[in-house]
């Protein structure tokens, strides 16, 4: 008895402040301690309180004072929760349980290329070392030559005959890294294209020789600047301090490249900022939602993408433009999930597990790309280390060359398509351009909303993005993947057989 | 090529002052402008670019400095709205257009009897007035009469006799106001049940009928009390202020009864606050709205709810649990919609406008009910037209007489639940009881979120806000819907002939 007492003068405290009736109702508890006192009911006049005692405005009329929107915030997160538990439902009545561990097929030899490939193409790494080793002896040499010539005036025949000499050397270096690093590329596409039929391998394979890729161009790149600031120490901007504990060519050993190797970066330095001590806690715990969402991945994808994937074909092969979009919109919700789960799993999980066993300091592996109102913020902050990677080996160089800005902006862009065809194109042996283009359409988005960001101020903003969600995660993305699934059915699928006739298909074969 | 450098120039604006690149990349439009200084480009060593010169943890790491999760809001919208829109693509390929003008079979005699309610309820209020009339002129008497006898003193015996004669003429006076106020009620229960089939048009009468039999409650309630100030003033408290421009008995006229008859509140005031002129454009907007919304949800129920609740009897008839929760999960959706358009247009828009051509000042019709955290909340802050009423005339009254505060509400809820299953219950001529049950069934409810929200700060509001939802909204309206849907359909409907052999129609039909 003593809660309900309790709970109902909370009442009285509940009420806004603001509400003449509370100070009215804040007397409701006495009557309970003068329960028999006759003459305080007399005396109270209940029914004649004045309720409407004050001008007032209804919350949401324009002018009054905006109230909290927080509780509609949780009912979108339950809608959302349950309109696709209930989707879920449907898909399971439907379908049943499509998840199976033992039905899938890949081919022993994809298995065994993709551990060849494992292997060898870090081995472009260690050629890559190689050449370094050749190219800081050579520098030693002419250091030395130079000291010894050291009592000559710097005349501007000898600079420029210094430049010419470093110059020819470079070009023997980065021949040889050109060469080392394009194999490198060629060998593992070709063997993922037409030796590894299974896709998921595929474009793990093709991933990771991207990856060495990259880390050869910046390591290849970082070394000539800093052979060419030791060789010409005057022309020189101070190298950053962080480096003066393993100056060129000192860096040049093999226990520094493996930690390159290693290190969840793209962009090579000969020093990294470190962390003291590896907390194994803290990696189990990363490990644990890698291995947590990929199991979330994998069966939200067998099991709602792939029907989906598969129901959608029939739209498509008739050109059906309304089942197309119906589909899209479908796909979008799931391919958005599958999206969130990965990029958590891999840069929020994965790379920091990594970056905790190599005490790599630096976790800026992603921004807050959610919140962008511009694409091109999204582009330079959802993956930092292909960002840090493409603004210093790229952009940069190419505007200290004099490029404008947006053409060294589009040139990135370029990389970054061909790069996103080889990973998506490659793997699913359907080179169709549209990872490609894709990438290239994000060139007139930016435009686009840094216009809309910059007229119309916080509605700009929310608008940008909005442009950037739909784009990117309910269109762009849904579209791709239908495409190269439309594109891997009409090559291997049962479908092909089907539906030879159909005027889309007809059209797709054509090209 | 103008804006082509603006905005690429912009990047490195755009990049967060905390990364080290800003300042690097502040100098990306130099050489724009000394394109031609080679001595410039052979210092600049971009490739050796400390990228990562500092240690620095990840966004979504628990300790980092949480960033702004508003995007994810924004995404939230989108996904609703494309899911939404993809449901309405589905609907109209399954169905087609559902919505039909000429479709809507009402009777004649339904309208007949509808009309004649219309101009009978009110006259209930007319009653009421002259009722009010004879008491106030029997108070002047009683009041002459003891200024007569003002040399008396005022003796115990005196006060007593007072007393017993005012309780006395107040028993007549609310003998009468009884009468009329049930017959009021009875008259219109009793026709909307009998006479009125279309569950619309009797809604609307019995709505009707319970506002009026509300107004002519707080109508003799507060005269009571403002007759027994008048007639004792030293017992009582003084009167609000806001009373004195029109003292007891001059507020008992025509006019003012009128004002009262029309006024957006069901409590009952000699005096209100008043605007000084009526905004007719204010007036016009609030009523395009009325119109607007209600045309959206007579199409959201005639296209999405009609089908849904139609499909939806075969699992409830088979009594197939999970088929019923899919079913009651898609309504949720629906039923949401249409409530919170429904609430928008009564609460805001009709209550809005009718008080500005009321001039009447006080429009918080409602709170911020949709962040509440508390059950309880939510019952004292969606309605408050209603909430004023109960807490003035039912809970303070009950509670000054000494009730427990607990059980006072227990008894408002009870007269609410009462007043609910009117108002659903007898239009759809099944008094099943599923409204009241509702009703009752928050008591348990705000006992639970009143715990949860003292247990766990603001977690436990969260929850809080949640089980409100989901109780209200997500279960509870689509599944009364479906049970009242169910219980029509089985008296009138022709599932009832088809599915003569189900077992749960059996059960319901056995009660």
């Amino acid at each position: 008895m003593s809660t309900l007492v309790d709970t109902a003068t909370s009442t009285a405290t509940s009420i806004p402040a603001t509400n003449p009736a509370a100070t009215y109702n804040g007397t409701t508890t006495e009557p309970v301690v003068n329960r028999s006192s006759k003459s305080m009911r007399d005396t109270k006049y209940r029914h004649v309180f004045a309720t409407h005692s004050q001008q007032r405005m209804s919350n949401l009329t324009h002018g009054a004072e905006t109230p909290s929107f927080v509780g509609f915030r949780n009912l979108m997160v339950l809608v959302l929760v349950v309109s696709n538990l209930r989707l879920m439902i449907e898909n399971f009545r439907k379908y049943g349980v499509l998840i199976c561990l033992s039905c899938h097929d890949y081919r022993r030899q994809d298995v065994i290329y993709g551990l060849l490939l494992y292997l060898l193409v870090p081995v472009h790494l260690f050629i890559a070392y190689i050449i370094e080793l050749g190219a800081a002896q050579q520098a030693k040499s002419a250091l030395a030559k130079m000291k010894k010539a050291g009592e000559e005036k710097d005349t501007p025949e000898t600079l420029a005959d210094a430049r010419r000499k470093f110059n020819f050397s470079w070009r023997v270096v980065a021949f040889f890294h050109g060469v080392n690093a394009s194999f490198n590329l060629i060998i593992s596409t070709q063997i993922v294209y037409y030796n590894i039929h299974h896709p998921g391998i595929g474009t793990l394979c093709e991933l990771h020789a991207i990856v060495v890729w990259l880390k050869s161009c910046s390591y290849a790149f970082t070394n000539r600047d800093l052979r060419h600031a030791l060789l010409h120490p005057n022309q020189s901007e101070p190298l950053p301090k962080i480096y003066a504990t393993c100056p060129y060519p000192r860096n040049i050993n093999f226990k520094n490249l493996c930690y390159f190797w290693w290190a969840p970066t793209l962009v090579y330095q000969p020093v990294y900022p470190r962390t003291e001590y590896i907390r194994w806690g803290f990696v189990a715990r990363r490990m644990l939602e890698v291995v947590g969402l990929s199991i979330v991945v994998w069966i939200a994808s067998a099991q709602y993408a792939a029907p989906l994937l598969q129901n959608s074909m029939h739209g498509l092969l008739s050109m059906d433009l309304v089942s197309i979009i119906e589909r899209v919109m479908k796909l979008s919700t799931i391919s958005l999930f599958c999206w969130l789960c990965g990029f958590f799993a891999l840069f929020q999980s994965f790379l920091n597990a990594l970056a905790e066993i190599m005490r790599f300091g630096d976790r800026e592996f992603y921004g807050d790309w959610w919140n962008v109102s511009s694409v091109r913020i999204y582009w330079t902050t959802w993956n930092k280390p292909v960002t840090n990677f493409m603004r210093r080996h790229i952009y940069s160089p190419l505007v200290g060359r004099g490029w404008p800005p947006a053409l060294a902006q589009i040139a990135v862009f370029f990389l970054s398509g061909i790069l996103h065809e080889l990973l998506v194109g490659v793997p699913t042996h359907n080179v169709i351009g549209v990872a490609f283009a894709g990438m290239m359409f994000q060139i007139p988005l930016i435009f686009l909303t840094d216009i809309l960001q910059k007229v119309k101020g916080i509605r700009g903003k929310v608008a940008g993005n909005m442009i950037f969600w739909i784009t990117f995660c309910l269109v762009g993305q849904p579209l791709a993947a239908l495409l190269y699934f439309f594109a891997w059915q009409a090559k291997y699928g049962s479908v092909s057989k089907q539906f030879q006739e159909s005027p889309a298909l007809q059209l797709f074969l054509r090209r």
